[in-house]
């Protein structure tokens, strides 16, 4: 089984959400939406990070960066609704004798705190774990796990904005224009000699600025974890468009050509649409992280990008991941 | 590093969270509380199921268990606060090609929407993962994980009692009456001829009565995942009392003696505590699931049971967990 297929599978399912009244939104956006029986709306989202798979192998990675991009990444999905973070839950399968795991729940404490949204509830599990005592053996089950990797899945509770209330992938219509924040293909930060997956900044404030700005009219929204191609055919595909981009106009990180802009996963910039009427800034003034045009919005399906004269489908230009 | 350590490591961080005023409660009780913006309460809760220590590996477990145990768990936490769960978040990570991953969606799909916590988004991994096109070069991370067992983090969103509000571990008072729901100690449930541990009934319907009937005279309430004697040393320490139980009151299941029912893990019943001057009905007139006066809460530290004339301490008689 893919992982793609997990995801189809998921949203097939997800119509069944229709008889929660409470539930605004479901998977296939960067966050879900419920209301709570008061009136208020809360953001929640899940991501995991698997050693392997998301980052190397400690100690190629620190440990205080494994902590860091597990909590950003989901932080900046609560961005991508426009929202404020509240509170995160972490729970964590570490390899038995790592040597690591207070420095570890240090990182997560801390990072949490950072972006506002403080580690409440954790439940920690040890690979190739033995039972002390003897009263395992009425449980039915075996008390030795095989020895494995580290997984931490860290879920994030937000509160969308104030005033524009949460911003969806679904939300763009034909006359939009297409923005992305930042610089995309980047792969390594100059500044740390990280990898850029590792030091990224999720765009809290350039969401919220967004937000404030434009109100209803920043029509839709999302964070680029998969590659602008992939996801931004996600994007069109939750609102029932076609998203058409310009090579010429996307931003791409130095070193980095279009393509790898278009097809490099862990940008975690922000991919929104507004109206090509409205005059966008061309810089949150709050940070000095850059808004950038790269495209219109037009009836139709997919999302392909003009270059040299062809358009070219880009739909299938990223990562898969299994994010719902 | 045990599980317990990592949990006093986590509590001790826990104290820089007053400086978040919107915590109403962190780690140390069965579910984290957050107070909204707008002044509603949200309950939060993590668990993890992990293949081999949860649960014994499928198919021995059958699918639709081992989904249906990952939700219960923490719903029953949810219960244990007085709460209402809202939404399921989950975290998986997959074994490669076991050939269950769409029923075992269908199954979390299935038991989130029975406790009213739809399934409003996940994160799905596969171990043994390989990247199918060539950009993960780019991101300076193995694209291949060791294979794994089954790991399943899951995430509840509930909201308190409307009139109680959340109900907490660290209530309990001198003079308290303690008691529990249900029977203790049972590893078999004859009905189904399955491990109780994977078919017990979260005590959502229980719970609600109690803080109807009680109010804020249900002083603190906790679920009994890790055995009578460790929970109970904990709901004492929470609240700064002494639990003294008669090992006579306590309601053992057929087949075990107070020892086992002190002692067995995984019994998700409720204990809690009430001025020993109110009655408390026999059971739950909505379920019939019974409550049973077990001992009183005295000035002190610890758990301990009165049996053949003698105290004994049982405060470290479960399983150790790094539930936090």
């Amino acid at each position: 089984v893919r992982e793609s297929e997990l995801l189809d599978h998921i949203y097939r399912r997800s119509s069944e959400l229709e008889r929660f009244a409470h539930v605004v939104a479901g998977p296939g956006h960067d966050c879900a939406v419920i209301a709570l029986p008061g009136g208020e709306c809360a953001l929640l989202k899940v991501d995991q990070l698997v050693e392997g798979i998301h980052f190397a192998p400690f100690p190629r990675t620190p440990v205080n960066l494994i902590a860091r991009k597990a909590v950003a990444r989901a932080i900046s999905d609560i961005a991508a609704a426009g929202g404020r973070p509240l509170a995160t839950l972490v729970g964590g399968v570490l390899p038995r004798d790592c040597g690591y795991a207070e420095d570890l729940l240090d990182g997560l404490v801390q990072w949490a705190a950072h972006w506002n949204a403080p580690l409440v509830g954790g439940d920690t599990a040890i690979w190739d774990f033995s039972r002390s005592d003897s009263s395992g053996a009425e449980q039915g089950t075996s008390q030795v796990a095989p020895a494995g990797p580290l997984v931490l899945s860290v879920s994030v509770v937000g509160v969308p904005h104030g005033q524009r209330g949460p911003v969806l992938r679904s939300g763009a219509r034909t006359g939009d224009a297409v923005y992305v924040s930042g610089v995309l293909g980047g792969t390594f930060d100059a500044r740390t000699a990280l990898g850029r997956h590792l030091t990224f900044e999720p765009r809290l404030i350039e969401a919220r600025f967004l937000c404030d700005l434009l109100g209803d009219d920043l029509h839709a929204m999302m964070d680029l974890s998969d590659g602008l191609g992939r996801d931004g055919a996600r994007l069109a595909a939750a609102s029932g468009v076609k998203l058409v981009l310009e090579s010429a106009a996307i931003p791409a990180a130095p070193g980095a050509r279009w393509q790898g802009a278009i097809a490099g996963g862990e940008d975690y910039e922000l991919l929104f649409t507004a109206p090509a009427t409205i005059a966008i800034p061309h810089q949150c003034t709050d940070t000095g992280v850059a808004f950038q045009r790269i495209g219109r919005v037009e009836a139709g399906a997919g999302c392909v990008v003009q270059a040299e004269g062809r358009e070219i489908d880009c739909s299938a230009m990223g990562w898969e991941h299994g994010e719902g």
